[in-house]
């Protein structure tokens, strides 16, 4: 049994890391923590969670003495508390930007954000890192769209078969999280798809960073906002370097990854599509088809708030601890 | 460890019950029958089963051999099935309105059929009939509707408070079923609310059924399509005959529901919305609020699929076999 | 030729006023007003007005010059600028709450302020109010919900056919308004259905005071929230105090509105829906259903933004000035 | 005044061309064909038409003898329609795919049909065909992807700066037209994207062939429903040959387009989207931005009903006849 903290409990991944904390059988809730909302139930922020008796606290992070904490923190504000945290023998899981780059130099120009604490971490994504996470006082948890985006690329950026690479994303609107703004408010989304950051995301430099280490391969990002509370499509189109089948591709995934709990690679005769991954850590891959122009498709699907943050922190967590890696995310997805 | 079946497992509440049952420590899921898709994996038609190895069987129920039955079949198809396999002293959890009724005469006419071969049945509500579950060989599962609109009813029905109560329900798409119908065709039903069947529905007499147990009360009921996949959400407009207050009512609910694992009452400040019970078992109950006029809005939210099907059946299999009640359905829901 | 202003102009009755105002063939458009985007295209804002040289100015109304104003202000806001307008025999009609009332103190009550400056007003609904309109200064344009219950109710009210009527009311997620808010952020109202203020929103004394003027009828109101961008469909349930049929009441809604260009009463076999509404000026009012206990239920379907707002303003106008009542709003709306 | 018959008017392109029709000056509807809805009012089947006096006629295509057909029949249906009506000097504008291409062989191919009538017929994109639709006995109008996708890459072929264009596009639910179908089931395509016929839709080589009359560019497409009832968003993604600005690409797609009334190029600061389209016949494009690959993102929005088929078909109707080109289309969109 270890004791976790959750510092900035009110927002989305606030709320589904208390979904899933609360049906782990090795880890005790010791703090889940909220300025505005201090002393109140967290149910009157996340409904779902009405029945569980668990209070928002104004704690501040250096009064926490607990095993691991996940800072559910905004960029920029997670280097202002993660140093003392490991300073002090805690483990950290961080959701926000900050630890997740090689080079400061390419978060503080994406970010546009002065590096005040760089610090060693690993790149929390489990079908790469799984070694290096088990040994990790430090998990920077990867992007939501990266953690979709790398996973669909990486198998063939490895066997070098590609060379530019255009990652065309779709997200639900809680990516966004749980504060309103414009682009979020019902009448402006519903019923509609707007691109934004067509070129300039700051989650391309992360994919980028990644699919790097894999193959000489360059990334062109463009994510789109849909009228869909959870859930990333990706469309990978690249076009292939060799005259390959789709059998052979797929024979590429299903090796990649045949030990992964929670990556599914799909038969060639299905799609990834979200309502199959709402709710659930894992990430579909599928299609695979190639066109008379050698441009090959690959799709994958995954629940933003889960697998794309707070799901995979779990994971992360389980790894670090010597957890079943599945333990409280072992969850079915919602379809319909 | 008992064995069971799914009788017409490819609709939208056999995907339900399988994905609870999947994670029952005393089950064993022996057959998921269905006749057009015999051979497939289920995750064909349920793509979030995606990875579990379970295949549709075209078995007919004479061959079945289990401990528990669940008939997800349409009305009027039930009573075909369930007779022989009463007789075989295997327990059944039909999920048709074919055994709802104490009358049958009401149910002849409401559903347009005649009834074969009437049986007796235990209505499997189990916050009014748990006792009478416990030892039932039959339990009929209460419809969509009259889950949300009886539990909503039956504490001020119980005090006499009330004579003639109006149910305005608002009805997510998945409870047409998993066939594709004009009425649940995306661009007629998205962005839209549509009144139906608004004084002849045939839920309205099984509601009326079960109200009139606790009072001496008349049910009047009209349900809408809302643009919404899961949950009903049921507003109750009634004049109470005395004068009296709020927390006069809220604690009349409070101590109706005290004992009950999956009915919650909500505090006065809260009003039950469909996010907080998102395939979960869980029935909201709030608001209690009286006007000028002496009329009162109590209002539930229920998952149509879960506690207004596949959960409630599973509710109801977990008291007769004297499983821990919570047992596979004790699921947190999925807000946002 | 007239000269409007718009003042108020970036919020959504302000886009929807531009919207029609721009086919008017007796309108001119010579300011539409806002302090935070003057100067600004109003196609920034309004991006269906692509294409239209509309510039937003920030000018005081006590120097705007013009034939009339249409304050698309908010409550509160009405009562500091209307005054000094119709001093200045500028006629005006007010998209507020400020005028609506006979009895400031109701007004006064349900809106949480003092009224600073209470002038004579028509309320400005055409079907009620046609001749009292056509000579008036100023008129005070309906609440979107009152628009659909009035419009449902006062036939049989009219009759002294009914005593107590419930409105239950399903609104799109535009009548609150274009500013963000965490009730109208997407991930929290998209899949959910959420009642609000169910006993005291301060529509329910507007309804009152219009129906009242037909029959002794107590009204009582509940709104909700549904997915739904534009729209309220109003379900009014109500015992009859006559054994009467659907025939006869039916024959009474279509002699109520035989001349009326923006009411259909529909056929018994249909029923109101929004898309049949969405971005007209109709009132869809049908059903007359009536069930053993002697309820009837009366649904009406309205855009909110249109009929319930801007759409009416513009009739309003229309008929102030001897225009053709259907000039620039005669629009088919758009299903699906 | 022209005579026009709708063959096959109780579709959603059917029901678009009815809403335009009714408001165009120069038309008068003499027949609205269905065989299933023979003698029944339009509004029964097209709900916001409610008022308009036009029942659907069962009358065999040799028994219309009006001005111009506008044949909203499917692929292979139509070519049994079309070249008797052409014999006997009706024009027609075809809204199937059996006259859009060049090499008969290559709608064989995709279309899996034979093709047992060709004809000489021109391509109905007014922006590229305006002079020979003007003379034009047959028009076949352009498919809803090709739409899009052709007007917005067109420009950037032309100037012989681009090879190989990948069309990623996210398609409303209407495009699947109005005969319910699992894909369109209201619960399995709300809150999902699903991508299908990644490699192989038919709309490929449409746009392939009219992109190819620019430039030697090589076209891969792939569509996805995305949940919208109306609009598809096109995402344009190509490797630029030179080393040019967003500016320099913004001024050529300025120069293109300057003309024409229905397409609007954006400001660079602005993206389409696809409420400032819906319901109108505009085409929206924009974005052009680069980034460090040398990839441009080009973006188009147009409503798949309107520009996407029924409007389009009006507006080359105007041109064949002579009329206003805007002529009962030129409406503005209905956003929110």
């Amino acid at each position: 049994m270890i004791d976790v903290a959750i510092i900035g409990a009110s927002g989305y991944t606030g709320g589904e890391l208390l979904r899933f904390l609360k049906n782990h059988e090795n880890v005790n809730i010791k703090a889940a923590t909220s300025r505005q909302y201090n002393g109140i139930n967290v149910s009157k922020v996340h409904p779902h969670l009405r029945g569980y008796d668990i209070k928002f606290k104004d704690v501040a992070p250096e009064n926490i003495d607990v095993d691991l904490v996940f800072t559910a923190t905004p960029h920029g504000a997670s280097m202002d508390i993660v140093p003392d945290l490991i300073e002090r023998d805690i483990k950290v899981v961080d959701l926000s930007g900050d630890y997740r780059f090689d080079d400061i130099s390419i978060y503080e120009k994406w970010y546009g954000l002065e590096h005040s604490a760089p610090l060693e971490a690993v790149y929390g994504l489990p079908e790469v890192y799984r070694a290096e996470i088990k040994n990790a006082n430090l998990v920077a948890n990867p992007g939501c769209f990266p953690t979709g985006a790398i996973l669909a690329t990486i198998p063939i950026a490895k066997e070098n078969l590609v060379e530019n690479v255009i990652v065309d994303s779709k997200t639900g609107v809680s990516g966004g999280g749980i504060k309103p703004a414009p682009a979020f408010h019902y009448p402006n989304c519903s019923d509609n798809v707007i691109p934004y950051a067509v070129t300039n995301h700051r989650h391309m430099p992360e994919i980028q960073q990644e699919v790097a280490k894999f193959g000489d391969v360059k990334v062109s990002f463009t994510p789109h906002l849909v009228p869909v509370i959870r859930g990333i499509l990706t469309t990978v189109h690249t076009f292939l370097k060799e005259d390959v089948t789709t059998d052979y591709i797929k024979d590429i995934y299903d090796k990649f990854y045949e030990s992964e709990p929670f990556v599914r690679v799909l038969d060639t005769d299905e799609i990834p599509r979200l309502s199959a991954v709402r709710g659930s850590n894992y990430c579909d891959i599928g299609s695979f088809q190639i066109d008379a122009n050698g441009r090959i498709v690959v799709v994958s699907a995954i629940d933003n708030l889960v697998k794309g943050a707070s799901g995979q922190a779990i994971q992360n967590m389980n790894i670090m601890f010597g957890f079943n890696e599945k333990e409280s995310i072992n969850i079915i997805g919602l379809h319909p």
